[in-house]
Parts: C-alpha cells; structure tokens; sequence
C-alpha cells in the first residue's frame, strides 16, 4: 500500500468501539444554517461529499447507490405513480431519479432547510442534474410534518429522505408512530410510503428494527431491504409500505427489468432486476432480529439514532 | 454517543485513503510461525477476532455470516456432494460447515501452517466446535499447491479458504489460471470450486475482477456473489465455479430452503432461500465492472492485493 | 515517508479534539489486578511500554528522562539524603536511580498493587535492573496514604510516583491539601517532597497548575519543573517542595555537575548541570498561569485528571 | 473524558508508528499556489492554524512561542541589531517580533510565495498585526537563495524561517553547507544567523543533527536550542550560529531581563531570562546525539524531512 496522505481526514464513530475515516482531498465550502452545519469536500475515494453536522451524507461516486435504491422499488410496484412527495431530500438527486418515471406528473420535495437546498444546488450540481428546473418538480421550504398535517393533497408514493434523528430536534417527530398513521392517510389507494430506515450495521442495527417495527405497525405490509453503501461503509436501510401491492418478492427480476423499459426514461446504474432480487434477499439472522423487535417509536418514546 | 475508549485499537487501510479502526478489549495471545502473524484479541464489536499479519481475519460474531456464505451455496448447487477439498481453512469452521451436509463422506482440509491450526484450535474453540475430531473430517498439513499437483483423488467440491496475495509468498500461485486449471482436473463431474474473492468494496475492486476473469476463463460457468462482513466493514465476494449445475439464479428460495431442510443438519444462522436470492442479486455497476475486466492472473503476470 | 504499519495501534486523547497513536509491534502480556488493568507491549518507536488503564505510562527508551528528572533534582538539593521514601513507583526506577547516591542508607517504596509490582519486576527488568535486592531497599506492599498516616519515621527526601487520579478511587486523596501537610510532618529538617505532577502541556496544564497551588499552600517553597517525554508526546510535569533549601535557580550548572560528581554513582543519560538549567527555565506564560491559579485541592474538592 | 466529536480531523505522522490528530471547528479557506498547498481552520485547541502541504505550520494560540523563540535570542546577543533580513517568513509574525527591537532600522522580508504572504495577511490578522505597514519592513517576493547570491547588502542579523525540504524543491538549497557560507558573507562582524531547524523530537531528530552538524562547520560558534510548540506535539529546534558573541549560556536570566527591558518595545509573552535558561539548557541525550553526527548536507548530499 502507498503512504496514506498526511492532512485532513474525516472521522465517523460507529460506535465508541468502531470508527471510520475518510481523507480529504480538498475542502470546498461550508455553511451553518439555522438547523444544520453543512460542509462540502472532494474525497480521493468518492469525489465531491456532503457532510451534514459531522456525518458524511452523501458522496458523487456512490450517490446513485442510494438514490436508485430510495426511488425505485417503490414507485416500480406502484401500478402508475403520478402524484410523488418527498420529504427531505435537500440534494435534488431523490428528485432527479422520480423525474425518471414517465407516469409522474408532479414530484413536490418539502425541505425545511433552504439554505441547504440553495447551496447544494450550487456546490453540487451533479446530485439535481438541473431536475428543479423540471416544469413536472416543484420545491416547498417548509416543515414536512406540518405540511403533512395541513394539505388535503393525496400521494400516490411517499418518500422519506429525511434525516435520522439523533436528538430532539426537527426530525425526531418525523419518525414516530402518530407520523406515519398521518402519513397513510395521504396516500392515495395502492399508494406506497419508502423510508430512508438507518444504517443497517449489526453494530446499529437496533434502531432500524424499532423504526421497522413501528411501521409494521402503522402498515399492513412493510419490506425491509439494504444497499450497501461504500461512502458510508455499511449496508443502509429502507422499507417499503403499503397495502396489497407493497410485496417486492413476488417481483421477478425478469418482471422488473420489463417495468424499468416500459416507465423509466434515462439510464440506470444500480437497480436493475437482479439488484432487485439483492436489495430484498434479507440474510435470515437480520430477519429473525427485525421479528424479535417489539419497541415502537411514539411522540412520548420517540428514539435518538447513533449517539 | 459515549466517549471512545481510550485504548488499543486496531486500524486496517482500505486504501491511502480510508480507514477503519477497532477497538480492542483484551489482547488474548500471539504466535509468529513460518509463514505469518497471528493474533487473538477480544474486541468489543465482534467478540474474539483471528488477525493475521495485522489484517482481520474472522471474528467470532460474524464468522457465521462468512463460512456459511463460502460452504452452503456451492455444496447446495452440487447433486450429492460426497468428496470435500478445503484448502486453508485453518480456524476449523469451513469443516464446520461442511459436516452439517449429510452426504458429505470426507472433508480434507489442506492447510500450510500447522502453528496456526494449533492455535486456532486452542483459542478459538467456537470456530471449530470439535469438527476436526468428527470422523468424516482429515487435515493434512502441507502446500495446497503441491497437494493438488500430486493428488490423484478426486472431489465433489473444492473450496479455496485461502488468504489473498498481497506480496510474493506461499499464497500466489494457488489464484492463477496455471492453477484453476489444475483444479478443474481434480473436479469430478458437476464438481465446483468456491473461491473466497477478496474485497468486493468499490475501492478494492479491482484485484477481485481480475480473479473474476481469471476463473472464467477457466470454468465453463462461473457466478459471483457478494456478503456483508460487519467485522471486515465491506460486501465480501466469493465466486463459484463449475459447469451446467453452477447456475444459483436457477434456483429460487423455495428450492433452497427444500434443499437446506432435506440435506442439511444443524442450525444455519445467515443463510436460507431468501439469503441465497440476495447472495447472488449484484447490482448493475458491479456487473458491468466485471464485465469490463480483461486481465488474466498468471504465474508470471500474478496479482497482490491491498497493497 | 513509509507506508504506516497496519495493525495494532494505541490511541490517547489529550482532550476531546487532539489525539496520538502509537503503533503496536508486539503485544507481550497483561493482567487485571484489584486496582488497574495492566498492559505490556513492544512499539516500534519506543521500545517495551507499559500501559495501565490503557495510558502509556513508562516506555524503555525513554524513562530514564521521567526518572532521572523526578529523582535527581531533589536528591541533590538536599545536603546528605540517607532516608529516602518512595510512595507508588512500582516499575523499580525511581529506587534504581535513588540508590545511586552514595549518601542514601534506606530506600522505602510503598507501593499498593503488589501485583503491578511482581508484573513489572518480570517483565520490565531494564528498569529496576535488580534494584529490588540491593541491601539499601525496601519494598512494602500497601496504601502509602495509610501508611504515611501511621509512620512515626522520618524522611530527608519523599517522592511522590503516584498514579494522577482520574476517578475517585485510591489516588485521589494522595494529591491533597490534607494529605500533603501530613507529608511535611514526615520530613526531617532540610527535607524535600518532589511530586510527579500530571501534564505540563497547554491543553491538560489546568489540573497541574491546581495541584502546584495545592503545594503552593502546603511548603514553604516550591518549584515547578517540566521535562519532555517522546512517549509521553509533552512536557512532563514535577514540583519540588521543601524550606530553605529548596531553591533550584540558585544551583548553577557547575555547581551540579560537581555535586553529581561528588554524589551519584553511575552514569547519568538525561541529567547534568546543563540540563538542570533547562528544567527548571519555565517559560513566562507557564509562570504566570501557575501564579494566576487560586483553587486548592481538598478531601472535599478533589481534582481529576484528564478526563 | 468527553466524547470526541465526529468530523474533521487533520492527522500527521510523525513517523509511520506515530500520529497525532488535531480536530478541526470549522474550514477557513484555502488556495494551491506554485509552491505549495495552503489551508487555514479554526480548531479547538489552538484556534485558527495554517497548515501547509498537509502540515501544521503555525497556530494563533502557539505562535508567539515559535515566534519569539526564533528572534529574540539571536537578536539580543548582537551588540545593536539594525539591518535584519528574514528568509521565508511568509505569516508577518517574524517581522512583527523583529520589529519590536528598538534598533532595528529595516527588516528586509524575502519570500519566494507571493500568494501565501496575500493569503496569511488577509486571513492570520493576528500574526502580522499590520507589521507589513511599518515604514522599516520591507517585503521581497523572491526565490532567498538566488537573493542572497545577488545581493551586496549586508545584515546584523539573518533569520531562516523557511520550511525544512521533505523534497527536491525551491527549499532544499537553502540548507546546504555552500549556501550558509554564502549566508556567512552576508553577515556583518558580530551578525548572527538564527535558523529554525526542525523537529527536536527523538524519532525525528536526525535530521536536524545532520543540520546543526552542517551550521557546525559553517560558522565559529553554534547553539542549538528547542522549544515545545503544542501544536506540533514536539520539541522544535533552532540553531543560532555566529562568532565570539554567539555564546548565549554566558547570558544570566538577569543579563537578559535587562537587555529586554532596555531594546524591546512592546510585550513578550513566552520569552524571558528564565525562558532563555530553559531553551539553551539542553539535556545531555541531546547534546552527545548532536556531538556524534558526522554527516553534512551539501548540494550533492541534500537531506529531506520527515519523508
């Protein structure tokens, strides 16, 4: 191996028992908005990376990872996704990959954070790829969980690209179980929620599965699956929601990649039919943790994530 | 989060560029013996870990998760596996699973370093769990190589448990076409090879394509496959190899759990019909990496890897 | 620069923002005793180290700067040491380089873990280099602050080698107000107490300057000194503390270079005229921390190191 | 301890067992200019820092200690400083210490960077405190070597504040044993050279005896002296060199505190009689390492730092 460089790394603990670090090629820019810090820095391994207060959220060279995996199982099993919301999602790159789906016909992004919004926008503009210019987007500074309690608009797939909370602040009533029997009752028939669900680590798997569990609560069918995600070291987590057609195994691989011809316009990097068949063949000992789980998140118990 | 404790920690370097570090609890033991370094220390994290020439070897809390996804795949694939050849496999939990499938008759383990199997044995009893005193198992010490160019017996399935090449030593000519070839020579037919791949991390990639290349060429079908290894922080890869029954997309999850239920005996923890679909559902960029790959490892053009 | 090993690495943190690693070439052995956890082990660096509740405490190729600057100074301003008390200091070096003045007739080291003691004296012996058995020392096993309670002996000099406390357990009352005042009544006329006296750096001076106040208020007269240890990665700190004799500035580097000669038997590494001046030349901004600082150490108000 | 925070760290190798990590507040700015890599952050511990090819250079809270150690004591033992010359130099802070000997008439500043000197005047006010602005500072963007070379001033004082070559750059002929005789005839009678000379840690301190070996047999009289800068984690030494009035033991606590008080405007914060004791009192470790090197660095024989 070559000498690692000297300079600026960045370091993430898993745990206090577990740390990852990250060199810095370059620090580009970085702002303090009334929620959050926000940092911006080219990484040898992974090209330009956002870091929100500390944590890296996401990086140019596996960005697609993430993204694809949020995005598309989600409005794939969807028979016809038109009215797409998301909460979150600050970068644009969720947007970019709706936009993807010919069906849809408005893609509305709720994002608290403005400054956040405009200074991805300039920094980083490969994550939106000029998707807010999109007549079909439309943005919305605002709280999503009032926005949710107040609009009478339904949604055809729900997506939550929200930040993880890890201590009482905006988010953390974004993640209970009261959130999302509100949230199910802005979903159109046959609608769909997807849930960015937390690292899905064994070594901060507990969260995820509370966070499982209170969907499994608040839906008749939820399913879990992972993408590993090389900027952030672990397999992340989403779960799809929803009625009877949120059942992503009987989809086969074949099934997909003919849905992907017929409603996604553009090309994809990760998912395809057999990426399918990966994100969702969960190995049997995070299933038998998942079902042992019996916490749920509530306004009064609501959790903290990775402290 | 709680502090960090202050303390030994062990760092492994991906690249220049990026690290992990764990924290140990208690350091148990140390060997230096012909052919590398061995350590045994309790970590917080994953409990006893294996390291070898200060890399992370196996741990015994996600152990399971690698040995299971080495064994059960290819022994599964195979009709009626009778004739076993481990090659390394050391730590003992190879045979381990091996001996849970019924048809296995004998399961021959070929390993270099005595020192090592001693010690393993000694220390780390929950790999082994007795497997090496079970009657259908044998261990011969030696050069796996000069075993193989010898031998005129014939296996059912070979596993390679071998440690990847990172400079010119014992290792690098058992991960040459030279010797794959030679393998396929004391393959019965439907015999399969499993090779454990290396890193299937993005940034490691690249040594794992060429093996990839390098066992098609040498195999009439080969699939790769890719599991998450907590204690080892990335997807790793292993690669089975073989002729018209080495096709695990043919097989679906119900087919697996029929197989595990009538040829398997003992708990398996990870692995089942659904693990199996995730196993082998590679996303689409890691696909056409390997796709794009042309080098081939020879005797006289080998590779290192991690370097 | 070369490539940084893998492997085996100690971290200490300074405070929440700075910290060092040691890399580890070889793990030696370690015990659990009723009062620490104790740790030996070779670095590349700096030879054989001895660490207790995971901080570096002593490291062969440098201790002879820790104990020569904690002994050396004291022994030599007192007139004619004969009776000399050591309270901690279980590696044996600070006996070894008492018993090289001629003049010291009994060496008494109390020290409470018995098992640290034997631990050290088996596997560290270029420390105490077999001072153990020469006839001039002493060794008792037991709590120096019980011990100093009942004693009705006196002592020309009293070396403090304790442990800094970092919780409330048997250290911290050790480094009192109270206990110090007892100290003094165990001092003959022209007696010195010399106390190792935590981290002289900027980032961790605070407790050191609490601890000088402390003695400040307990002796007549009392100086500071800083010695820099590589292992230690900053200025160590000690304070002498006596009467009319304690005046350090007023030796000149002559004036100790011949009381060396005249008085210590054995070749000094660290220590000699020149370097007496260097220890003892505070920098401006330490001086006038130290003066600044009112708090006093209690029973009541205890102090905790680095934590 | 608390916990410590996620987020950036810089990290620097000492050797490849030994780093130190310093955690950053907040990224300033930074600038690739044709020499080299400037970044500027605030840290926690030692407020904003200049860090140069990945390399602390010099931070707001320990600057002074650098600072005042490189100037005043060569300045003070010239009978009447007027004309000092400053190789490199770059922050100001070098100026703004020479400028507060009242006999100084003109400080000429010559340093190859034009871009750094703009980038640490509009971001390290601090450092030059307007010292660019005095009428007897002179600034001189230029390669010092070729300077020195062309130039038929002649100076009481010359300071080298240049970084120590890690590589065949513009700086590696600038310690070089022709390039000091050169320097030596640019002095006038009684002129002094000061240079800052590197690391004085033991694991780094070769290089820097290979250099004070070298100034050895450039000038009459030689005096290494080291100061330990927190934000280097290190002992930094110096070496000042001239004839019969380099003699700066011979200079009493007292005899210095009076030559402050009647030639220096302005306060001092680290240096002073005692301090000067402090900086030349070097241990004998030291002092037999440096009296053993032979080795001399010549044009044809460079050395290069910390590789």
């Amino acid at each position: 191996m070559a000498s690692p460089d000297k300079g600026v790394w960045m370091t993430e603990w898993l745990t206090p028992h577990e740390s990852h670090s990250h060199h810095f090629k370059q620090f580009i820019v970085q702002t303090e908005t009334r929620f959050q810090k926000a940092q911006v820095a080219d990484t040898h391994s992974f090209g330009r990376c956002l870091v929100l207060d500390g944590e890296m959220q996401s990086a140019q060279n596996d960005e697609f990872i993430y993204h694809e995996s949020l995005v598309h199982p989600a409005l794939l099993m969807h028979p016809r996704p038109r009215q797409v919301l998301i909460m979150g999602g600050g970068e644009g790159a969720t947007t970019r990959e709706v936009l993807k789906h010919r069906s849809v016909e408005k893609c509305l992004m709720v994002d608290i954070d403005a400054e956040v919004v405009r200074f991805c926008k300039q920094h980083m503009p490969s994550w939106h790829q000029g998707s807010f210019q999109n007549p079909r987007s439309q943005v919305l500074i605002g709280d999503a969980r009032k926005f949710v309690e107040k609009t009478e608009n339904t949604f055809d797939v729900i997506i939550s690209d929200l930040p993880t909370p890890n201590e009482p602040g905006p988010a953390y009533k974004l993640y209970t179980l009261e959130f999302y029997r509100k949230l199910l009752k802005r979903l159109n028939p046959d609608g769909l929620l997807v849930v960015q669900a937390g690292s899905g680590s064994l070594l901060q798997i507990k969260q995820h599965a509370v966070l499982h569990n209170t969907l499994k609560h608040s839906f008749r069918n939820v399913a879990p699956y992972y993408a590993y995600i090389p900027s952030f070291d672990v397999p992340w987590a989403f779960v799809v929601c929803g009625g009877e057609n949120c059942r992503p195994l009987e989809l086969s691989p074949k099934r997909i990649d003919t849905l992907i011809r017929e409603r996604i316009k553009g090309p994809l990097s990760f998912y395809d039919g057999l990426c399918h068949a990966g994100l969702f063949g969960t190995p049997k000992h995070i299933r038998k943790l998942l079902n042992k789980e019996k916490r749920l998140i509530t306004n009064h118990h609501p959790i903290y994530f990775y402290k």
